[in-house]
């Protein structure tokens, strides 16, 4: 390359990108499951155009905001879910908006939620599809049990502007069996009131690979196996070759034998740890350690000489990915046939 | 206020930002030294001017691209200290242009790093100002001894385009004794050498009213103190009066009696501890934890009943104010003589 990448940069394999998108969507093709990618990973309309060419069903956001400027970004994106409890008349009021514009899903866990969906969407001519979510583990949102997930689907059903859409949840890492329960259960009793369940979505990248185990779900929402990532090569998911993203930097200071000082901190590499020990894997060297951030330094520290010069540069595969994306305005997208491409990460600090 | 704002959101409380810069000008006015405040926290010129106009004699930046965002944002930032190793034909090329329009000074702890400020401004007719930077306990960069900060001075000194401009650290808290010993050391070892020490700067704002402990120093540069964080008020600091930035949140679900749910995720909060437990103080609930964050939600969890309802809105003081600065595009200022006004983060995400 000619071109001299200024640092931190973000960089993305697109050849490997494809490689991980194609695998996953093969398995789902053969499994007879949907793929509706969360693109809270990559951020990137043209991303998510991937996805959908490779059969992707639609996308799923985690916010109206988000949604919103993935639509915007591309004319294929024509089917979104968003996965949260949408409350306030500012955000409804953009969700009417993205319903005009795309067949549009979303999600609730209360009647306090419902309430505010179908006041935003009474009285519309196309109704809104709420998922009811559930907890199956997670602990974080979603209805308790199956039982109350059956009255939040019959309350949904007879609210005006809405219609019941399915089930969904996020589970923990290893819950599919939790989950196969949980759903069969509540579908049962839904199914029992006369309503019919179009979809049950679950997802996690950590359990993709084993989706099949969930028969009763008919959707998944994997994110991070777009890029890959350090915590799922230390879950044994993927190796190194399949992480896409990684984060150059160049080394600042070499201050003592055994240590190294990069461009990256936590501005770049973030300081989500995800249970394991260090800020990230420099791409071959298992010997170092990332063990302290501070904004805009990164400090490698090895047991034997650092063996690094000012002004080298290292690449590190970054703990999490997600995360990583959602600090810089553009990524380095890299191809075989394209080159260097520098690509704005359109859907970056959409929170609202 | 009449204008819903829309969560999560970024609240900077300007009063108590004012008492904020004036309590350490006072401090630091009363004691004979300078103030430098660093603008990684808040990344507004509009911010910096209020500091420069209390009295601080310019500001420090951390990467050439944040001093140029902040240089071009405000007329009345006339002198910038990076305190970094600025590295790349990139990077000294924006430094160049840098000079060109303020006083610039940076620093660096290696021959490599001078070599390479040295080969740009060689032949220009105003030399930059090099501080070398020293390890005072922090590890991270900087010569290790007074001794190697005497070579590299007059190395700098002997440099084409350069002139050595001083000693900078980044000490570790508590570490006002080792700076004191080892800047008095250096400062000794470089005037017999024949050069003058113009500043000797350190920087903190956990010691930063216990900077008098450091007569030798001439200059201090404290960051965090215009907003405060929930890792001063731990730190016994200041208290939550004192604390100028809070992130707004909506509390989107109570699945649990003793367990709700907010719209604010470590995309706003971010994942810093700064060796704290939980990722906030949410203001007036001092039995609430925020025990875990994923990307877009925030876990609060207390002993006994949570006592919020859906809707709700929580003011949280995050753990580490600066790096929540970096992930919104802007941030909403109060004031009782001016009302809401909404600042764009001018200098976020400038990591290059």
């Amino acid at each position: 390359m000619s071109v001299e990448i200024q640092t931190p940069a973000v960089m993305i394999d697109l050849d490997i990108v494809r490689k991980n998108i194609i695998r996953f969507q093969s398995f789902a093709d053969q499994h007879g499951f949907k793929v509706r990618p969360h693109i809270k990973t990559h951020k990137l309309p043209k991303m998510a155009e991937l996805q959908l060419e490779a059969g992707a069903i639609g996308i799923t956001c985690q916010k109206v905001s988000e949604a919103r400027s993935m639509v915007e970004g591309s004319d294929q994106i024509r089917d979104v879910l968003i996965t949260y409890n949408i409350i306030g008349d500012e955000k409804l009021s953009q969700l009417l908006d993205l319903a005009d514009r795309v067949s549009l899903s979303v999600v609730a866990d209360s009647t306090a939620v419902v309430d505010g969906l179908s006041k935003a969407f009474a009285g519309r001519p196309k109704p809104l599809r709420v998922l009811v979510e559930c907890n199956t583990g997670a602990d974080r949102c979603g209805v308790a049990t199956p039982d109350a997930a059956a009255v939040l689907a019959k309350y949904i059903a007879a609210s005006d502007g809405l219609a019941f859409g399915g089930l969904m949840t996020y589970p923990p890492v290893g819950g599919q069996l939790h989950v196969q329960r949980f759903m069969t259960a509540a579908k049962a009793l839904i199914v029992a009131d006369g309503l019919a369940v179009g979809t049950i979505t679950t997802g996690g990248t950590p359990d993709m690979m084993t989706a099949n185990r969930n028969p009763v779900a008919t959707e998944y929402r994997p994110g991070t196996y777009v890029y890959n990532d350090r915590s799922l090569v230390a879950r044994g998911v993927c190796s190194w070759k399949d992480c896409a993203l990684t984060v150059l930097a160049t080394v600042v200071s070499v201050p003592a034998a055994n240590r190294a000082i990069i461009d990256a901190g936590s501005k770049a590499l973030t300081s989500d740890l995800l249970g394991l020990t260090g800020y990230g894997h420099v791409l071959g060297r298992d010997d170092i350690n990332i063990d302290q951030l501070s904004e805009e330094h990164g400090r490698l520290v090895s047991d034997g000489p650092i063996g690094l010069d000012v002004g080298q540069k290292v690449r590190i595969v970054p703990n999490h990915a997600c995360v990583v994306t959602n600090m810089t305005d553009f990524v380095h997208v890299v191809s075989a046939s394209r080159g260097l491409e520098v690509w704005p990460v359109v859907a970056r600090g959409k929170v609202l």
